[in-house]
């Protein structure tokens, strides 16, 4: 019996309450700035991550320690973070996954293609990516660009884009079904909050790094864009592999849902510790004889 | 001019007291529980190791920026951990690196090398894992375990052995000259420390995962194994990749120590915010007008 780490426990689970429902989607019925399943006052949240944090870092060693062990076959745990310029999927990279030891992380951050990445299969990239087992990987943006990007600036045929959304469902459920528990992300943000930290990007010259004037042409095709979201959101909706909406326009909120999501995802694997393969009693004698070995030549 | 994160200062530069002199190096010398260059008392060390891992993120970001800006031209830094095992390389990972953003981190473990590693030359998978330009690369173990466990198990012929010292050196110059900061650190463990810290993972179940029964083995080897360093620590310390000597029985002093020569590091690049190659007013006010426009299609 494994003996978990205790996720802070909700009435409901966040997993249940994010979770994008089958069928139709109304991205515009969703407030990008509720707090669902979220207890209590803001006031409480930095003392709230930390413990989380906490949590976090015991569920993900235990995930590392497994796949220490059992490297063929141990589980491996996929966050994919998509949405908006601006939506904060770097801000959850720092704050949410920074939380987790680097040494059990993978990070892929997913550019414009490259030559070389486009005389392949737009899911070559991606695989290339994929967490190891024992591993928590990211995906800042994902296979999802080539059907939101794609798709809104018609870099591909659009019989072409039509097929990628079952390649995607049978890509993710392979990924599901090599033990890899994918989480999908949707930061979603509205319209005028995007407006203000664009602006902010603007006006303090340590953000000009990241603002591209790109983005606001980005900025001008929302609506193409969130139909773009609407179309994946529901069709790549599955039950291996579901969506989650996080309401976006409050970075502390955001935050803590993706690391309460992260966390129950976690619990879900129910590992163990991984036993050692050696005799414990056996090993403590065969030390204890070291110790009367002086240390030279 | 660039405006630098104010890094601690110490009386002397911590690179300075624990850089391994030119010359012959007697590893019996260095008092492995040494808190060499620490202000004050072990009390502080967690208001200490709070402000500098804010400086450390700080100057991490300004690397990242310029990473993004600058992508075949930006500096890099790499820090290349070695040292026997529990001497406290992952140790150093989870508190120390982890203290940046996981956003411009590359971590790469060398472990045993895999049948396709041993068909290339011994730098072919290390030059695989150099970090990309605004990265902080770390290497827990490196191409150091190939004149290290290499020399002491006799994995490859002497002369073969003895070509490495200076194949090394010409790669390490090779990094430097491409613009990497390389950062190479010997956690410095006492064989006493090593029997305890062994011992406490026999005791613990949770750590099992972390012991193997060849740890045994090699510290049976030690003094062969202190005799492989002390040769990588004369022959590979050149003016373009100095070593340094991490007096590590203390884990919050080895912790502190990284810390504070990465942060030193990186202040020495001396990086400013990138500029933005836009017109800053010009951008406001497109931005500006896209307020108005209601994001309906």
């Amino acid at each position: 019996m494994a003996t978990q780490p205790d996720v802070p426990s909700l009435d409901v689970p966040l997993s249940a309450l994010l979770r994008v429902p089958p069928g139709p989607v109304d991205l515009g019925s969703y407030d990008c700035a509720a707090t669902t399943g979220y207890p209590g006052e803001k006031d409480g949240v930095d003392e709230r991550m930390t413990e989380l944090g906490e949590t976090l870092s015991q569920l993900q060693e235990r995930l590392f320690a497994n796949g220490r062990t059992y490297p063929d076959t141990a589980p491996a745990a996929l966050l994919v973070l998509q949405g908006m310029d601006t939506s904060g999927k770097g801000g959850v990279l720092r704050h949410t996954v920074g939380m987790v030891d680097v040494q059990g992380l993978s990070v892929a951050a997913f550019k414009k293609p490259t030559p070389e990445e486009l005389e392949h299969d737009f899911l070559w990239r991606i695989a290339k990516e994929v967490p190891e087992p024992g591993f928590l990987g990211t995906f800042d943006r994902s296979h999802y660009e080539d059907v939101l990007v794609s798709r809104v600036e018609q870099l591909a045929p659009p019989e072409e884009i039509e097929q990628r959304y079952d390649e995607i469902n049978a890509f993710e459920a392979g990924l599901v079904a090599r033990g890899i528990v994918v989480i999908k992300c949707f930061l979603h943000m509205s319209y005028a909050e995007q407006g203000q930290r664009l602006m902010e990007r603007l006006e303090r010259p340590d953000k000009h790094w990241k603002y591209n004037p790109g983005d606001v042409e980005a900025r001008q095709k929302w609506p193409a864009y969130q139909d773009a979201y609407t179309v994946a959101l529901e069709r790549c909706n599955t039950v291996a592999a579901p969506w989650f909406v996080i309401p976006s326009d409050k970075k502390w909120y955001r935050n803590w849902a993706v690391a309460q999501l992260l966390a129950e995802h976690l619990q879900g694997l129910n590992l163990d510790w991984p036993a050692g393969d050696f005799d414990v009693q056996a090993e403590k004698e065969r030390l204890s004889r070291t110790f009367e070995t002086p240390a030279r030549k």
